[in-house]
Parts: C-alpha cells; sequence; structure tokens
C-alpha cells in the first residue's frame, strides 16, 4: 500500500462521467450519472483507459432486443478497484484489474476443468443487469436506471462489475496494452493458442482480416505457423495483415468461378491444418470446413451470425474425413489464468499487442472512436479516461 | 521358420473355394475360382476365419453402384501369408496377418502423422479393384472376373491384399477374436480410445446398439467411464448392452414428446461428455450434439448416412457452446500400430472381445451368417475356412 487512503466514497454511491447510449445509433453522451457501491461478490473499479470493439457498435446500433436503451457500453478495459462489496477477498483496493465479458467463477466444474471456459455457476448471457441479483449499479441524474453490458459497461469513469468478470494483472503492464487482452485480442489469439492449440510448421488459414482475425493471425504466428492464408474482399487488409504474420492473402472477390476453398485447397496440397471464420456468415464456415485439411484439419468459428442461422455439413464428410468442428468464446480462455499468462507473453516480447493500437482519444471524443471503426480506419482505438493523470494514482503496489 | 515349405504355389494362380455374391441380395454360391499371384507390394493369404460385418450386407443387397458384381464381400477376417509379391519386405511366407480395408501405407505425410488415419498415397475408395493397379486378382472358373470388397474379399480360401492393408500380428493370438478387429470391433473401440480420448469417469451416450455401438461401448468400459448410456428403439438390447459395460438405456419410442436430447440433457445434469452416432441417421446426429455437454462435449459421428445428406448446426450453439463435432473412419486407428495395441489389450484381459463371438458357422454354411444378421440375432458370427484344420499348419512362429 502507497499509504494513501484509497476510497473516500467506499460504501457510497459515486458521481461521475459516463458516455451513456441513449437510442439506437445516435452518438453517445457524456453526463454525470450515479454508480452504486459494489454489493456481494461485486467490486467498484475506476476506469483507466477503455478500447472500443466492435460488439461495441453492434449493440449501439441494434434497434431491437437484445439491445436495450439507455445503456453504458463498453467492455474492454482496464481499471482499478476503488472499493470492494462484501465477500471480496480476491482483490483488495488499488488492485490494477481487467475486467471480462465471461465470467470465470473458480469454483463451478467448468470453472476448475481445463476442458472448458464456459462458467456454469453465472452462465454467460447477454443480460442488462449484474449477473447475481439482476439489478442496476448505474442511474442517471434523474434517478433512471441504465443498463449494464456485457458485464463491464467500461464507458464510464466508474462501473461495477462481479468479482467472476476481473482478472487482477501485474500493475506495472502498460494500460493501454493490457486492456487490449478484456476481449477482442485474446478472443483471436486465444483461438490459436487454446482452441486450435496450432503447432508449429502448419498452415492456417483466416477468414476475415477485422481485428479479431489479425488476433487469430498473431496468435498462429506466436505459435510457430508457416503458412498463414488471409481471406478478405478488401486487398488493403493485406498490406496491414502482414505485421500480423499473414504470409499469403486470398481476395474473395478475385476467385472467379472457384470456390474460395477450392483455390485454398490449391494452395496448401489439399487444404490447411487450422481454418478460423472471424466475419459471422454461414458460408464462410461451410467454406472453412471445406478447406481444412482431410485427416486433421480443424475448423474454429469464432464469427457470430443470426443466432437462427444453420451451419450445414455433407454427412459422409463428417464420417469419412476426420475433421473437426468447434467455436469458441473468448478465444477458448479461461480469464483468471489465461490473461497474466499472454501479458508475461507480451512483456517477454514474444506476443506483440502494441500494433493493435492505431488510435488513441479522449474521454470526451468517444464518439470519434465510432467513426474511426465505422469508417473501418481503426483496428483499436484506445479511449482514456484521463491521460494526464498519473496512472499510480491510487495503485497497490505491494 | 518350422521348416516346412510353405507355398508350393508361389508364383502361380491358386484354384480354391470362394462365396461368390453373384446377383444383389441373393445367397452367396460357394464356387471354385482362380486366386492370381500377389503382384508388387501385395500379399496372397490363406483365410484362416472371416467374420460378418453389417457393410458386407450392405453392398450384398444394394442394386446400384457402388456395389458391383460379382463381387468377393468379406473384410473382416485373419489368415497366413501364403506368398509375397516384390517389393514385399514387411512380411513373409507364414506370417499371421489381418487384413483391413482403411490403408496405412508408412510413408505419406498422414500415416507418418499420429494426428490421421487416412493414408493420402493410396486413398481410400469404394473400389472393386486392388488399389495400385486397378485390375482383379480374381476370376471364376469361365474367366470372368469377380470384383474385390473393400481392398480385403476375405470370403475366399486365398485373397490377396496390397501391404497397405495387411497388419502382422502375434500368431498365438486365438484367430476368432483376432479377426474381430480387422473392422468392427476396432471401429467402436477406436472411437472410444483414439478420436473421442474418453478419460475416467466421464458419461458417454450411444446412439444405437449395433455391434458398433456395443464396440464404442467397451471402448469406453475400459477407458474407465462411469455412466454409459446406451440409446436405442429395441428394449431387448439394453440386458445385451449391459454386458457391454452400458449403464443406463434410452428407448426413443418412450421419450414422448421430448426429443431423446432433452431425456438425456436431464439424466446427465446438462448432457454427457462424449457421444456417439453408430445408427447412421442425421436426424439422431444432431440430437448427439445437442446432447453433449455445453463447454467440452465432443460428438462423433461413426454411422454412415446416404452420402448427400447434411448436418445441420446451429450457428450460435457452434460459437457459443464450446463442442466439438468430428467423425472417424476405423475408430480413427491407425491399423499397423494400433491394432496390435489392442490386441495386447486383450491378451491382458482388459479389453473383452469374446463376448462379440455369438455364433460360428462353417464357410460352406456362410449364407447362415446373413441370415443371422438379418434377423438380428447375431453380433458377430465368425465363418471358418476349415475348423478342423491346424490353425498352425503353415504359421512362422519365430
Amino acid at each position: 500500500m502507497d499509504g494513501e487512503k484509497f476510497s473516500v466514497e467506499a460504501g457510497k454511491p459515486i458521481r461521475c462521467k459516463a458516455a451513456v447510449a441513449r437510442k439506437p445509433g445516435e452518438p453517445l453522451v457524456i453526463e454525470e450519472i450515479i454508480v452504486a457501491p459494489p454489493s456481494h461478490h461485486e467490486v467498484r473499479v475506476r476506469i483507466i483507459c477503455t478500447s472500443l470493439c466492435q460488439s461495441d457498435v453492434t449493440f449501439w446500433k441494434l434497434k431491437d432486443l437484445p439491445a436495450i436503451f439507455p445503456r453504458i457500453l463498453g467492455h474492454e478495459a482496464i481499471g482499478v478497484v476503488e472499493s470492494v462489496g462484501e465477500d471480496v477477498d480476491e482483490v483488495v483496493e488499488g488492485d490494477v484489474v481487467i475486467p471480462v465479458f465471461l465470467p470465470d467463477c473458480g469454483d463451478c466444474a467448468d470453472c476448475k476443468s481445463k476442458k472448458s471456459n464456459l462458467c456454469s455457476k453465472l452462465p454467460f448471457q447477454l443480460s442488462p443487469w449484474m449477473p447475481r441479483d439482476k439489478t442496476s449499479r448505474f442511474t442517471d441524474l434523474k434517478g433512471e436506471v441504465l443498463y449494464h453490458f456485457l458485464n463491464v459497461s467500461s464507458f464510464s469513469e466508474y462501473t461495477v462489475v462481479d468479482t467472476a468478470h476481473i482478472v487482477k494483472i501485474d500493475p506495472s503492464i502498460p494500460p493501454s496494452k493490457a486492456c487490449l487482452l478484456s476481449c477482442g485480442v485474446s478472443t483471436g489469439v486465444g483461438a490459436a493458442w487454446r482452441t486450435a492449440n496450432v503447432e508449429a510448421g502448419s498452415t492456417v488459414v483466416i477468414f476475415g482480416l477485422g481485428s479479431i482475425g489479425l488476433a487469430v493471425a498473431e496468435g498462429a504466428r506466436i505459435s510457430g505457423a508457416t503458412k498463414i492464408i488471409g481471406v478478405d474482399v478488401n486487398q488493403e487488409k493485406f498490406e496491414i495483415a502482414k505485421k500480423f504474420g499473414v504470409t499469403d492473402f486470398v481476395n474473395v472477390g478475385e476467385c472467379g468461378d472457384k470456390p474460395v476453398s477450392q483455390v485454398i485447397n490449391e494452395m496448401t496440397g489439399g487444404g490447411a491444418d487450422y481454418c478460423f471464420e472471424c466475419v459471422g456468415l454461414v458460408s464462410l464456415m461451410e467454406q472453412a470446413y471445406a478447406c481444412s485439411r482431410k485427416g486433421w484439419g480443424k475448423t474454429v468459428i469464432l464469427g457470430v451470425e443470426k443466432s437462427d442461422s444453420l451451419i450445414s455439413l455433407r454427412c459422409a464428410d463428417v464420417v469419412g474425413n476426420g475433421k473437426t468442428l468447434t467455436g469458441a468464446l473468448f478465444g477458448g480462455l479461461k480469464a483468471k489464468s489465461d490473461i497474466p499468462t499472454l501479458l508475461k507473453r507480451y512483456m517477454d516480447k514474444e506476443l506483440e499487442l502494441d500494433k493493435f493500437v492505431t488510435h488513441e482519444v479522449d474521454f470526451e471524443d468517444i464518439n470519434k472512436a465510432f467513426d474511426l471503426l465505422l469508417e473501418g480506419k481503426s483496428l483499436r482505438c484506445v479511449i482514456w479516461m484521463d491521460k494526464q493523470a498519473s496512472y499510480s494514482k491510487g495503485v497497490r503496489t505491494s
């Protein structure tokens, strides 16, 4: 402890600034809100910085359920524990934490198993509430409830997060890099590292070279893949993708009469060892399966399609080709154990995070981050709550 | 070597008895045929005994391609090498071998990899010919070509098999048990052991309690599964299945309005660790996936549906449930390395094979074996070429 009294507000509501999504597709409104103190198994976190992920934009644009307004979006972040509720012994005030949308309670059969990252005690839902008591910790100055988002709601100076959704990290790690592991980059890197377990020397195909796809490439690169084929409709993405380890490019628009799977089967002499679908289109999921290698090809679905869409596979292929189809939330990572490992690999200069940060803005300019992502100009735009403030203020270092 | 001259016929055609399938669905005809000497990379094998598998019956009944007549069916067997062709150094005359429908050349990327059992040098096809030169080694006494079946054609006193399709085994193993590992029992046991890698303490569901399903149960049992749920429409099968480790039974006809997957999800508290489809019905494949456990459930498809049938899975399930779908030919086994391992486990009294043999007949009564299988009375009927003959005649023991 550095001797400072960390929280003069512990146990009391905090009045602070937040960027509220009041109506679908309309600019977020920076306004003052009230953040209640943390309840049982909850912590209140002062956000240091947050970054914008595609899911924030999706739920900001969406007019119908599961979108709901007014809401505090944001789910990639890093912060400092301001105060803790009852029954919290995992962190104390001043700890630096990363919030994560996917729970890791540590107690249930899934969290105790190495094979699952889908907590069964607090199963992940697209809920607008805190996970345990299904209420909100946010109100505006008129007393109206503001909804939570993905168990994080980081577009606020302070937020309340369940302990199942926080990971304590080494405070010496640069916050604008650490926050990236809160969702998107972890999802891609984890899918290559944990879900697929990409081996050195293997061939990888990535459908969709957005941030998730590039993170898959980074995960495949650090796993030693020797051929990483990016598939996209935008040729310009190849230049960016090269920085992430992508070695070859297939422009879907230039495949002529051939299905893209056939082009890749020809390029790879019979299919890739690992295929990742990062777009969310059934047709590409089926193409990914079709160009995974007979005998051992593994296809990992990361893109989110409409919930009632169906992937169709020929039974004869499933029985006879020895291929595997799977999917992953959060790249199959177990948040509390795997995020610290990835951060160590970043500090050891194996995992490169800096190249994902293409832009940085101040909190009051958060709508610029939306514009940049919508225009396809940014990979990750880091939004600083108060860049001038000392990051270490209130941080527990021992 | 026991000093006997093994093959007086080496290099010459052999005249011997075979059971020829001349027309779809009509009784096999025992007649004399001519078996040519083995060509490059081939061996001629004297069959000791052979057993009847469902695929023999399927291709015997089928009127159209890939069925073809006249043909020598049979693909589960054990025999003694009578003579070898050129470029054969893996076996010599007198070696005891099991022929296998699936090739294992030992040279290609797949055969060298631990991850695949789908040889890419001599890829498995439903061909009526020898795999390398696409000709037959069988003619009848009128000179008409008789077609091969599944690279084995064991319903003959002598057959010719490519070296990629033979496994040399310990001659001390009882032949009527060893021959079972040539196809069906290996497929089921291998699916549990190799493809799914069933862990001790796990829960397994098996759709279809025919021989393959029971072999899956046996594989799950020796892997230490504690709950093995059999699913079938025939209640009587449960009594038989208990001998193979099945602990619980679900009669599909008695599930009422509930899908069978829901019944199993309720029985297992959220799904089974491993699900196996051994029937070949798309609807059951989808049900198997639906009752595999969220987080780590693995579904293995073994049943063969019509080649143009499609399995359809909800995209949202694939992305969000952490489940895996795969399939296997020959249970994912690599014939030359895994069959000797399974036979050792049989000799060590871990793997039980005796209970699969429900009937034995002499070669001239081969059509009784078909009747028994069609009537649902047999699991495996062993067909002896000459049960009175000394098994060890011509067998190389050192």
